[in-house]
């Protein structure tokens, strides 16, 4: 049974990293003493070492160890002996890419399938979809494929921001954007906003937080869904 | 010799369509009766019709008319008569999967290097350096490359974003993805703000316009440059 928490940001303004979401966490991850982190997102400023210290030093707030998928020799063994799995932020690009490199994709996307918890933030979120085509990210790498994990049937936008009406830019808004991949693609979009997550249980996705969510579907008026609104049937 | 236009964008905010280039551009191709206008970038919304046709309502006012590569059976000898191109913006992912499409990506490069006379806007810009890597467009869909005209030995970055110091919103700024992009290429990016443009002639490269630009390069600190700033050793 799939169990996984899909969330917009790993952190909110003026909040410590992942501290909104501790409480769910812990019941999240309640059978899990270590989980695995994917930090192949961080583009730079820390190693992968950093990044994982940084999801350890909050997880040890709640008795679960972190260990950093580098740190093994062969990260699909890693992924078939994880207890719980955690995807952190950065670059989607550089995420997609590194999971193809290391031949993971789908084995990351069979353990999750599998009922292994899974936690994603952001870039980590944006791998859940079924591509990462709505990402906000700047394409910094090339990866072989946009194709992402599919452990739900449609795509997110993590971040999701409104247009400001005040702003003088002429820079495409996000509904725009969204609106562009919809010329081209009939795959369901969800922009999740800051502080909103999505929890998937077996079958049933729910939104979690509470802020609305922005829903875009091909040739349709978005639509704003209430917190707590069931995703099960959007594909 | 090499006579180029790179405007961050198209429009600025309260203005029309190319309006205040228009000076600029009864200059730069004054020796042209027709151009080819390239509305590959436009995602939806309009038609390649509709488009070519805004930007032919705007260079009929400078007594130039423009055709639409899109109206040519063969875009390769569309582009080998052409007195001067324009490349209009929209998405920059999908611009380039045509242009390499229509197996036009090198002789459009090719003949901007000869002299004819080039404008891009926004997309038509991005896609003037050696890469498509520092757009900030949604990767709608999947490109072959991500290498782009190399018209300039930089990248740019059109329609520069300052981070707003207000918001709330934890997604990356413009800044940070830059910076992201550094972590695995050496190029330098021009933030280029909208209002600004770079002027292309022969091997000078000028920046041009009332704004100042913000140059990255891989390992310092940002730098501003002002108006008339000559970028022709910048690589």
């Amino acid at each position: 049974m799939k169990n996984i928490i899909i969330a917009s940001t790993s952190t909110l303004h003026e909040g410590r990293y992942l501290e909104y979401l501790l409480p769910v966490l812990q019941s999240h991850f309640k059978n899990c003493s270590t989980i695995l982190f994917i930090p192949y997102a961080r583009p730079g400023g820390i190693s992968h070492d950093e990044y994982t210290q940084k999801a350890a030093s909050v997880f040890q707030t709640i008795n679960i160890s972190v260990k950093g998928i580098h740190e093994f020799e062969d990260p699909e063994t890693a992924l078939k002996n994880a207890e719980g799995i955690f995807t952190g932020g950065g670059n989607t690009f550089l995420l997609v890419t590194q999971l193809y490199r290391n031949n993971i994709m789908q084995i990351l996307s069979e353990t999750v399938k599998n009922g292994i918890p899974y936690l994603g933030t952001s870039a980590g979120s944006n791998i859940c979809g079924l591509s990462m085509q709505t990402t906000n990210d700047m394409p910094i790498v090339y990866p072989p494929s946009f194709q992402t994990l599919g452990l739900i049937p449609f795509n997110l936008n993590p971040h999701y921001l409104d247009p400001n009406l005040q702003s003088k830019h002429m820079g495409e808004t996000r509904e725009t954007r969204i609106k562009e991949f919809h010329a081209f693609n009939t795959i369901p979009v969800l922009g999740l906003r800051e502080g909103s997550w999505i929890e998937v249980k077996g079958e049933k996705i729910t939104l979690k937080g509470n802020l609305s969510a922005r829903l875009f579907l091909q040739n349709q008026q978005p639509t704003e869904l209430n917190p707590e609104s069931d995703l099960s049937n959007l594909k």
